[in-house]
């Protein structure tokens, strides 16, 4: 069994980590830190574990040594840490926003500060399976990944891998969010009187999961533009691009095609019938599925490019354990079983 | 016109009546006072009212001299201040628990401390129209009702005045409530991603406004449940009695029937066909309307009586308004025009 | 009093034309159609109405002469009758899409067929106030407005007609949309264990309502791209433009201001603070107000121009409405007061 | 490997189903049948199962033999044909209301007509593991059980088996529920716009489920009321009773911790702090957790019994499985491991 522990587990991600690696059957849960809930147990915060786990929250300043640590601190801590968290564990995944990023100038000008150690930047691995998946299996340090990044990235993967649209023309995102994305902490503006119902965009452009995309996808242009909607988990990418001259309709099907079989988690929804023909993020709640749908228009090439994902999943701690098991050399679905719910 | 102004007016209460006052034809709003927000226009606050009124919030130490004083402060406060805001307004409607009740031992058992204005209590008219209308005609001051007493109250109102159940027997009231309920204050359970999709009994008896049932209908043994579900406005009031021996369904129609022939904010919902047979809390936002129904046993004698209103109209501001215009002697009606939506 | 009569009043449009017209001080509801609700009161369908009116709903076949004609029928069928309609009354606002388009060919491209009454589509007007308000005044027929294209039109209106776009360019508008959007008849898709939760996007391109954006804004290249999300009421498009080269912030609060200052229901938001600082449709239910925002990025001169309405208000029985007052010399705003409510 | 089919397999207790046997380490599913979906992919109508299963749905005209057959008709179709699925099957789960009660006269009071295979009433035990344990060990043929009966059923339990209410009195249950509990045929009140938002009573008292009550617990006098919430999945009892007197606190512990000490799938939820404090169905989505929770009146002996449940997991399709596993000697958990989500 490997020995696994969790820094910051009382938050969204740490609370789906908690889920997922306390049935994984590799692995044994070791601690799961946390300086505000110290001493209760797990299953008061993440309610679904109780009659799970007896675990306690343990002290941050109390590790053990482990086989693989999870970060999941918020942004701008981890970096200051991360050589006593690597004497620790020799294998370390981070969802923070610490080390996504490779070039420590981008770092500073999405995150508004110079990196405080940026040498390990280039040490981390971006913890994307779909985009990594060779250089994980070797991998000693991984970074996690933007939700609403992901959700992007793999809206585009199709279209990037197979140069069917121009990297230095513009590309428009529209993504929809639900709440989970803002994390455990409240604001005035999460209130639930205040917050239900909403379609709210909350970000124009400038997020810093665009840095995310451009590195990753090698586009010179592309705008995020974010909204919140009444959901707790989901996010739902609507990419906007225009498709290549020549490039035809069976050419964007080899491509979904081909992502949806080198993938294990990547699957195409474009039916003609039923309710569900296109990605919708409600039915993967707790699912690590990403799903992906296109559809263009013949005239003008505009395409448009659909990823729905669970932000808590594919966008944060299932692609984290997904990695974990790669790191591990394990199957990368283990643990990560859960088809998602219909209805929801 | 009459001046008017409102002490506390950055929360929902408050919100809502400066929604209905800002309209109504026979009022003008000198004041509405917030420490918090001091300053700011109170269209930031309560978005609705945005090239509605160019209001500012004042400071509540800096009163003006009104015909009508609403006190919209948490409970606890408008105690303290009585005196000098009776000197500031002939006419004040308090919308806080403090001068509910009639007794002050009864104030002291259901809110844990004495009354520090006993001599106060006997001076207000309990704010319900329904009950009180013809004293309302020639109060100078009124209380407000809890939004979960005037659904039960209500739900009750034609069983009791019509003396179809015996007042000794056991009565129990489950309420269904949405998230204004707990006010503007946020809260760990009131965050988004914890509250929404709720169905979550936060009261199984014991509620303080259990004491104002208890003493407008004049019964022994009354329980309020409530449990929180995943709207915003609402309130659902669904009354559990046993008639008294040979009571028939015509009486109860005449009973019912009555109620809203006499109150113009009385409804019966009682349909055989369509989509909207019963009293639903929906359709009321921003109404003043309390929609009454009714089922029943003849086996048994159980009787389920159901009451639904919007707990920021009916429930809070819009009875606070019909008080006033019966105090003023205005049609009780005026500015509580709007009559809900739907769909919504 | 004007008279007025509702063809196909057991809908949503209907229902809210219902609403409003009852309380419109300048107006008599003679008749409200319904082949289906035949008999029936009008409050059984629409329930907020309920103590509001006795009306019950007549027969289509059976119209009285009136002042003003309101068609609320499916699409495809005021064409068929316009002439009927012509001899009943000599004012008629079609809430329809049958009468939106002047160009029977343009007509014939988006709806699939071939008008069949081509000749009348040059006498109607384009009922939307804030692009005719002039030519309102003097109408006899109006067309109503699509919801999707109103959203998009006003979220346009301050660019186009301050010249602040090329109008050969790209434009991308993404709409989130509410589930009263498609109707009253119900569909598996529509089924609330189906329905609730989603982001669905339902038209990536090629939607009807793009017609209407084209000829009203007289721009060449406009997608819009509609998303289903969990609200019942509400629409906001979020239109993605590039500034002419030199437009500078202060061009566009001036043409954004100035839209405000011209149109009694067009507002700003454009908050630095507070929680409502973009517009947002949930507090729009049942008020005729749109509300515009606006972002760019002065870098690359990405404009990300927001308009946030009641999609059954703004975006069709409101600016019916306005249109009417405007056709009969009223006060445009007559009848359409309610501001909206906070929270919800 | 167990071979399973399920008859009726397109609604949403047998795509639950589906769900679940798909995953289950023992057991292969041999045919899934609808008439209404024949030929077409399970995942095109369960879309959760994507890339899960290539199974389509198959004639029910067209049965191969099989270990266990789990029938998911509508009520009054399995009595019909029970001769023939017991040919074709040794062991059947009926999730249908045909064979949960045990004497035919109470069947067609509840069920408004007589049962048509009467002899087999016996024949069957009711499918509630924490009922019937010893007995589904067992058995051949066992019945569904009714969601709302079941979490009532659950929420008294602890109080009957430890004889702590007197059973000839009155007892009410209020329960509140999601929209999958109507399944997967729309209405016109199941639509989106009407459907959403709601609080709606819809049974006061005389629901079939009631009789599933009586029977199981023993009990004289049981109203049930049912008020459908805005949810999907999910349902939360609330019984009221009164305790024998003497009654007291640690009596009440011991009874719910023996139920949950005895029941892998019971668990208690009374916390004291925190959000999560009492039991709700939200965090069970998924799941085949019951969980309980209790309050009482030392002063009255009132006390209200909760307990929350996934209406389509332990009120139908998890206990069903559960079922299975008892009778085929397996550890009765198998297959049903997923916890539930935090947040959701």
């Amino acid at each position: 069994m490997t020995r696994v522990s969790i820094i910051g587990a009382s938050g969204y991600t740490g609370g789906e980590l908690l889920r997922i690696l306390n049935d994984h059957p590799e692995v044994e849960i070791i601690q799961a830190t946390s300086r505000s809930k110290l001493g209760e147990y797990i299953y008061q915060t993440h309610p679904n574990l109780r009659k799970r786990t007896q675990l306690k929250f343990s002290d941050p300043a109390d590790l053990e040594s482990v086989d693989v640590l999870f970060l999941g601190l918020p942004h701008k801590q981890a970096q200051h840490m991360i050589e006593e968290y690597a004497n620790i564990a020799s294998r370390i995944v981070d969802l923070s926003g610490d080390f996504r990023l490779r070039d420590p100038k981008v770092y500073e000008r999405w995150y508004g500060e110079p990196h405080v150690a940026p040498e390990w930047l280039s040490k981390f691995i971006y913890g994307l399976p779909e985009l990594h998946r060779e250089d994980l299996k070797t991998a000693n340090y991984v970074s996690g990944v933007g939700c609403n990044a992901t959700a992007s990235n793999l809206a585009l993967l199709p279209l990037v891998q197979n140069n069917l649209i121009d990297p230095a023309a513009r590309v428009i995102i529209e993504l929809k969010v639900g709440s989970s994305e803002g994390g455990v902490a409240g604001n005035p503006g999460s209130h639930h009187p205040e917050r239900a119902n909403v379609i709210r965009t909350f970000s124009t452009y400038g997020h810093r999961h665009t840095a995310e995309v451009l590195q990753e996808m090698g586009l010179k242009d592309v705008t995020l533009t974010m909204t919140s909607v009444d959901l707790v988990r989901g996010v739902l990418a609507t990419a906007h691009a225009v498709l290549k001259p020549g490039v035809q309709n069976k050419d964007l099907w080899k491509a979904y095609r081909g992502a949806a079989n080198d993938n294990p988690f990547l699957r195409v929804v474009k039916e003609q019938r039923g309710v569900y023909r296109v990605p919708e993020p409600k039915i993967l709640s707790g699912s690590n599925y990403a799903d992906l749908g296109f559809d263009f228009d013949p005239e003008t090439g505009h395409i448009v490019s659909i990823c729905a994902i669970d932000n808590l999943m594919k966008g944060a701690s299932g692609s984290a354990v997904q990695c974990m098991n790669l790191m591990l050399g394990l199957d990368e679905t283990t643990g990560l079983g859960f088809p998602g719910l219909h209805p929801i």
